[in-house]
C-alpha cells in the first residue's frame, strides 16, 4: 500500500541524436528531465537557420536556451569550421513533459550537448546524466541540489553523472550508497563535457556528417 | 426531465482527411475532441509552408501543436522523402468547438495523425480515436483522465481506442462493462500509432498523392 | 563552522576576449559580475550585426546594454575606422549566473568593455574589475556601493579598480586594509578606460585583426 518504493523516470533505453538526460530538482525531489533536438525541415544549401523551443520553459531556462545554442555554434565553428550544420539547420528543442512548467539555468550543458548531439548525428550514452549552467565561453557553474539529482539519476539506471566543478563538495557530501555504481565527473569547463561525450569525434567525420 | 442520459459527442460519421477523433478531459468527465487540419490555400510549387492554429488553445496545447508539426515534418522527411507535402504546405489546425478553452499535451498523438492524414489524403476510420502526449521524437507519454475518455469514447461510438502504453495499468483496472466493444492499443512510440492508421500507406503512393 | 570567512567569486583565472569583470552591489554585499560578449555566428561580408543579451537583466540594465553597444560602434567608427566588426557581428552578450535577476547602469563601462574586447580580440588582464554609469558620449557617472564593490573585487583577486571619478570621496573613505594592494583608477570619460586596459593597441592593429 502506498506509492511504489522505487521507480525509475527514464523515457529512453536508447537515446536518439539530439536526445540527452538532464537533471531536475523540484520541491518533490530530483527527476531525469530530456532535452530534445530535432530538425524541423530537411537540411538544405537554402535553408534559414532557427531555434524553436517547447517545453512550457520560464524566461531564465529559454535565455539558458539562447545561451547553449551560441555557445555549440561558436565551439562548431571554431572547432570543425568544416561543419556547416548550425548555418543551415531549422532545429526545434523540446523538454518533455510538455505540461510542466521548468524554469533555471542548470539544464545549460544538457542543451548544449543535445543541440551538438544532433549536429554531429552521434547518440549518446544512454546511462550518461549531466546538469550544470553554462556561460557562453563555456565555463560551467555551480547548481543546486546535487543530492537529489544524484538520488533520481541513480534511479533511472544512470551510471555516469556529469556535474559542476564547484558542487565538489555537495558530491562528496553524498552518502555511499547513493555513490555506489555511480561515477560522478566533474567539469569545470564545456571541453570537460566534450571530452567525456564527444571525445572519439574526429575532424575529418565532423566535416563530412552533413 | 433532466439531462440525456446517454448522447453522443461525435461531430463526424466520417472523416475527410485531416480530421482526426482525440479525447478531453475535463471537470465535467471525458469528451471527444477533433482536431482539423486542412489547406490554407492551394498547393503549388512556390507557396509558403506554414501552421496557423485556431481553437482557443492554452500554452501547452500550442505548443503541442509546434511539436506535432515538427514530428510529423521529419517523419514524412525520413520516410517518405518524395512527399514534399510539408515543404509547401499552408495548413490551418481547428480544435472545435471555438469557443471552448482548452488545454494540456494529451492531443499530442492526435495533432501529428491529423497532419498526417491531411499529407497522405488518407481519411481515417472513424470508429478510432486517439490520446497520448507526442515528444519530439515520437515517444508517447502518460496522459490523465483515461477512464474518463474511455467512457467518452465509447458514447460516441468508438471501437478502438489508442492510449499510451504508460497508462496500460489504468486500462487494466477499467470496467468489464467499458472495455466490452472496445479494443484498446497501447503505444510507446509514434510508429505504434502509425502502423494502426496508416500501416497500409505505400512508399509509391505516399510519393505521389501531391 | 558557519559559513566561511574569506571567498571568491571569481569565475575566470584568464578572461578570453569578449569577457570583462564588473562589480554588483546588493543587499548582500558586493559581488563579481561578469559581462560576456561572443559572436553568434562567423563574421562574414553578409552577415547581419545584432546584439542580443541574456541573463534576467532589468530594464535600466538592458538600456545599459544598448547604449555601451552605440558607443561601441561609435568609438570604432571614429578612432578604427579599418575595423569593420560591428558592421557584421552578430553578438551574444550574456551576464551569467543566468538566474539571479540584475539591474542597474552601474556595468556600462563594463559592457562596452566587453565589446571592444570582441572587437579587438583582446583579452583582458584579469586582475582588472570596473564600475561605472555610462552615458552615450562616454562619460562616465557615479555609482552605489563602491565600499562593497571594493571589499569584493579584493576577495576575487582584483589590483586594479577602475571608478567613476565622481565617487573618489568614496574611495578615500575606504579602510586602509581594503586599499591595501588595490590600485584605484577613478575615470571621468571612457578614454580614460580606454587608455588603462586597451592602450597598446595600434590603428594598424585594429584595422586588420578581422
Amino acid at each position: 500500500v502506498g506509492p511504489p518504493l522505487w521507480y525509475s523516470d527514464r523515457l529512453y533505453d536508447q537515446t536518439p541524436p539530439g536526445v540527452v538526460m538532464g537533471l531536475a530538482w523540484t520541491s518533490m525531489g530530483g527527476s531525469a528531465l530530456y532535452v530534445e533536438s530535432t530538425l524541423e525541415s530537411i537540411l538544405t544549401l537554402n535553408s534559414t537557420p532557427c531555434l524553436n523551443k517547447t517545453g512550457q520553459m520560464g524566461d531564465v531556462m529559454k535565455e539558458s536556451t539562447a545561451i547553449a545554442y551560441t555557445f555549440a555554434k561558436s565551439l562548431m565553428a571554431l572547432e570543425y569550421s568544416g561543419n556547416k550544420f548550425f548555418e543551415k539547420a531549422a532545429i526545434h528543442l523540446h523538454v518533455p513533459e510538455g505540461a510542466t512548467p521548468k524554469d533555471g539555468p542548470s539544464a545549460g550543458i544538457t542543451m548544449a550537448t543535445s543541440l551538438l548531439s544532433l549536429a554531429f548525428q552521434k547518440p549518446l550514452d544512454p546511462t550518461i546524466a549531466m546538469t550544470g549552467e553554462l556561460t557562453l565561453t563555456g565555463k560551467v557553474l555551480k547548481i543546486g541540489g546535487l543530492r537529489e539529482k544524484a538520488v533520481a539519476a541513480k534511479r533511472s539506471g544512470v551510471t555516469t553523472l556529469i556535474y559542476p566543478e564547484a558542487n565538489l563538495s555537495d558530491w562528496e557530501e553524498l552518502p555511499e550508497n547513493v555513490k555506489e555504481g555511480l561515477k560522478g565527473v566533474p567539469v569545470a569547463w564545456y571541453s570537460d563535457v566534450f571530452n567525456v561525450v564527444f571525445g572519439d569525434i574526429s575532424k575529418e567525420y565532423a566535416k563530412n556528417v552533413w
